[in-house]
Formats: structure tokens, sequence, C-alpha cells
């Protein structure tokens, strides 16, 4: 039997940062959505998909699999969600989760699952065995690009997808390799490198990278995580760049912001300091360069858009386009060029 | 009974990294060390410290706890020493250990525990309930120094002690904030940064700090980790500045060093650049700069010592010594300029 999954998004379905593992996993999954739940929007619809208010209106459109589909801020469960994650178990559902709390170290949600056999898979669990960088990074026969942002949950994980797949319309050797719960998700392989221990992030960076090339990637798109600036998760994305060692970046952008979302008073730099930082702190051994700006115009009509990518790349110089909306040509061609020099 | 150290160092103990352990607890710990076990340096002395072979030969000593004095690379034990562990708990000894690896979680070593009725602790294990920052780190009625360096193992932890040390000698409230295992072992609380889940780095710091400020200090310092342009250990040195949020930084550096230590290939940057940058990528709402340098002159004699803390006051124009051979007044003054500034 195919995966088909019912997306558990409780209160959260139209939020677009907490509800960012739903949509990924909507646009990019290969397994079918068939429901999500979401007892604040019943009858209405998310890309075709029904919205429904309980696990057993879900059973109607026979998924096999549900899915927590909602960042919570420190990745713990709100203690509502334990009913949502037994009925879901108690309906014969296997349970995936991308949260910090896992839920394969539950005891009563084990108890439970071995009951009604079903499978409890932590998207964030890390592999046992990590360590520290090797070196093996910087001696690839690959190129590595990092989509990196001025915030979190603005469309690191998206952009690095979209480039992936324009690359591969080009019949260039690419692969998107997953750094994150919902990546992980999508792709089926990688580590959630915010959920390993601290002095392993590059190391886990590096594993990753590594992988991607042997699964046959010639040009590697990273999926970035946090932000330099970011007063919780500056450490996870540092980590991730000195351990992934790309050799360019993609810097990701929301249209229009000034502030880190949920950190009143904490101010994005203007966006060329935020470029000339990412280049400055990687490793003096691997310098990089910020390629192109992914623009992120979602709260934007399509002339707004067009004026505000054409401002970035006034202000900042750089090739500049909103991929999701415009196609990922534009950044594509940039990264090519600054993979090429 | 009061505590009395075993340090188990076989084969490190006269190394200056991998040995920072043992030598941190020896020089700073309340709790006296009675004896080293290093069967390479039997028969010597450290600080006075007999060094033995062997765990039966250390009982003469009466040490009531043997404590794993070497850090590893990766902080995984080497397999020889698994009969170290072993010999110290049937010998009676409770166990201390600051790797990754936890002794507390491992099935053999708990079971000889339980049987020999000793402790078995581990200094890195992070408490169960962290999260994200909620920034009280930017109320806090205290200010923060942090020491940050251009590598690892170059004195963080004991410039941030005799910078405690000094300023209580000048009746000042000050407080030494531990983040890493040693500096919990001296200290007696404290939570290893490097050993929490990466997405919390930045909380576990909040943490510390305002356990800091409850704990009565006006002033503090606190212990820095790894380096910011450390391939492997920057993300803890980036979430560590964020989540501390410090008014001031103190620079350690080791006079002479042009490479990351352990990784071939990876210079320092010139020492301007690295003072720079730690100021560059403070939270923009915390603007911090670095008040001084901490030189570390191991390697050379007392002129040697004076001429490259000479050297480097020119080079960077910052206020330069080296507190623990010449004492800590210089940068403590130096220190307390910037913070009331």
């Amino acid at each position: 039997v195919s995966k088909r999954y019912l997306i558990l998004a409780e209160g959260k379905s139209s939020d677009p940062h907490y509800g960012k593992t739903m949509r990924g996993v909507v646009d990019y999954s290969p397994n079918p959505t068939v429901a999500i739940l979401d007892s604040t929007r019943v009858g209405e619809s998310h890309k075709g998909i029904p919205v429904v208010g309980t696990v057993e209106d879900a059973l109607q459109y026979e998924p096999t699999t549900a899915l927590v589909g909602v960042a919570t801020q420190g990745g713990r469960f709100p203690p509502a969600w334990r009913e949502l994650l037994k009925q879901s178990i108690e309906a014969g559902l296997d349970l995936e989760s991308g949260l910090h709390e896992f839920v394969s170290e539950d005891p009563e949600l084990v108890a439970l699952a071995q009951k009604h056999g079903v499978e409890l898979r932590d998207l964030r669990k890390p592999p046992a065995d990590l360590n520290v960088p090797t070196g093996e990074n910087l001696r690839l026969n690959a190129k590595t690009v990092l989509t990196v942002g001025s915030d979190c949950a603005i469309g690191k994980k998206t952009v690095a997808i979209e480039l992936d797949r324009a690359a591969q319309r080009r019949g260039l050797k690419s692969q998107f390799v997953p750094t994150g719960q919902t990546g992980v998700a999508i792709a089926g392989w990688g580590i959630a490198i915010d959920a390993v221990v601290a002095d392993f992030i590059a190391g886990a960076a590096e594993r990753l990278v590594v992988e991607g090339a042997e699964r046959g990637g010639e040009i590697l798109f990273v999926e970035g995580q946090g932000a330099l600036s970011h007063p919780a998760y500056s450490g996870v994305t540092l980590g991730l760049m000195h351990g992934s060692a790309p050799h360019a970046y993609v810097l990701c952008h929301v249209a229009g912001a000034t502030e880190i979302e949920g950190y009143p008073g904490s101010p994005l730099p203007p966006l060329k300091e935020i470029v000339e930082l990412h280049e400055r702190v990687s490793l003096p051994n691997r310098p990089a360069r910020v390629a192109a700006i992914a623009l992120n115009t979602r709260d934007l009509d399509d002339d707004g858009a067009r004026a505000a990518v054409a401002a970035v790349h006034e202000e900042t110089g750089l090739p500049t386009d909103d991929p999701v909306r415009f196609g990922a040509s534009t950044v594509l061609d940039a990264v090519l060029r600054v993979l090429q020099s």
C-alpha cells in the first residue's frame, strides 16, 4: 500500500509559519495528502484537499498515515494534541511527527501503537553515531549551494527544491539535500539538523552533503535553516553553513520584512549587510558568495511582486526573483554563473 | 564525606588540548584532586599531585570520585577506556564524566554501579525541559561578559574564572557562568551547551545567564565555547553569543597561532577581523564590543610573553594581557570601562 497522508494541522492549516510542514508536504511530497484535519476550517479545502474536523471524518478518504503538519515554537506538543495523536493511532494510522518531542519515546503512544499495530516515526530523531566533520565536505566532487535567509519559515526549503527541479529539467545532475523535518518527509532521507546534539551540527551537515554526492548529485541544493541574526536559531544556521561548506548561497527574504517574526524588537539588518555577513562568516578556506536573492512575494499581487523584485535588485545589485511565483530560471542562472566562476 | 577526585587522564595528562578538563578541575575546583591516572607518566606529578598507573595504585590517596579528565574529539569514549571506568566503579568510586557518550545510559556501567553502590554522573547531560529563548536575556539586571576565542581549548573558561575572581576581590558582585563540562564540574551548576539539542543552544544560554543573575551576579562572566570560524563548533559559539546576549566580549587567543588546531588548512583570520566579526554578528538589538584581548602565552618565556602582549596590543589597538600569567587587572579594567560606557 502506498502512503496516503492525513495531515494533522489543527488550528494552523492557514498559518504561513506554523503550518509550513503541511504546505511543504502537500506541494512537494510524492505521497498524496488525502485530507487535512483542522476543526477551525471544516468544509473548506486547501489546493483541492478536503479539510475535516475529526480523525473519524478523515477515514472516508482512506489515509494510511497521520502526519503532524504543524511546527510549534520549541517543537513541543501542545497538551491538546495528545488526543489527536491517540485517535489517529486508534484509527489504525501510522504516525509521523517532526517535533522535538519524540512520539516513538512516549510510553503511552508506544503502547497504543503496539496494540493497534501501527508505526511511530520521528522525522527529527537524529542518527545515533553523529560526530564532528572530517573534512570530507571540502573534498566532494560536487558543487554545493545553500539557501540562507533573513528569517525562519520564509521559503529556504521551497527555493532549494525549486532550484533542484529546474536544474534537473535542464538535464543537470542535481540533488535536493534535506536538513529539516519537512524536507526529510518530502525526500524520504536526510537529517533534521536542528535536532542533533549541538556539537554535531556541522558534522551532520557534512554527512548530508556527502550523501547528496553519493546519490549522484553534481550540484547539491541544500535546504537552509534559521537565520544568522535569529535570536533563537542562529547556531543551527552557522553550523549548517560551515558543515555543508557551500560554494554559493541563495538568500531568501520576504518582501518588505523589517523584523524577525515572533521576536519584537529584533530588527532585520539591511539586505546588503545580510549578504555581506554571510560571505564574511563563510569558512576562510571555502569562501562563498551570495549568488542571488530569492524574494518571497506571497503578500503581494503580481504587479507588487514585480516592483518588489526590481527594488531588491536595485538595492543589492544581485539577481533577484521569486522562484515560486515567476519560476526558478533567473536565480538558477545566477547560481550557475557563480559556480562556474 | 567531601569529594576527593581521582582524575582519569590516560595518555593525555600533559596534553594542553585534550587534558583540559583535568587542568581546569585541578586549578579551580573547590574539591581536591588526590591522584591522576596516566600510565604513560607513572611516578611523575602535576602541581604536586601524584600520577599513578592504575586505579588500584590510586586508592592509597583515598579518592571518592573518579572524574574523566580528558576531552576526546566528538566526545566519544575510546574503547580502551571502558576498562578504566569499570575498574573505578569496582573500586567503589563514584564516576563523573563530561563526554557526549553518557555513562549513566550505558547498561553495563549502570548495572556495575548498582552492584557497587556508586553514582554515575554525566556533566554534559542537558535538562529535559529546554526550549528557545524568551527574551529574558535582554531584560536582566546584570551586565554580561562573554569570553570568545580564535580557537577551542585556549583558555575561554580560565579567563572567565580569573575575571570573576578578580572582580570579586574588588568587591564587585560577579558570577562565573559555566557553559561546558569542565565549568560545570568546577562550579557545581550549569549546562554544557554543546550537548543540548541544536535548536535550544540559545535557549540554554539564556537560562544560564538568568540563573547567574538569580545567584546574585551583577556582572556575569560567561564561559565561551568553540570559535566563530571553527569548522566543527561554530554553531555552538554563535548560539551562545546570541543566547547569553553579552554587553561585552573578551577575545582569547594563543600568541602566534595561525591555524585552527586539528584542522590543517583552516587559517585563522587576522585578529582585527576576528574582533570585527564578533561585533558584527552580535544581535542587532544587543550590540557588543570586544573590550580586550586575553592572550595565552603558555608557549613563551616571560620576555617573549611581554613582547607578544605588546605586539597584539599594537596590532589590534585593544587592551591586551595574559590574565593567567600577569593577573587579570588589565583585562578587567578594560571590561569595566566598556560596561560603564
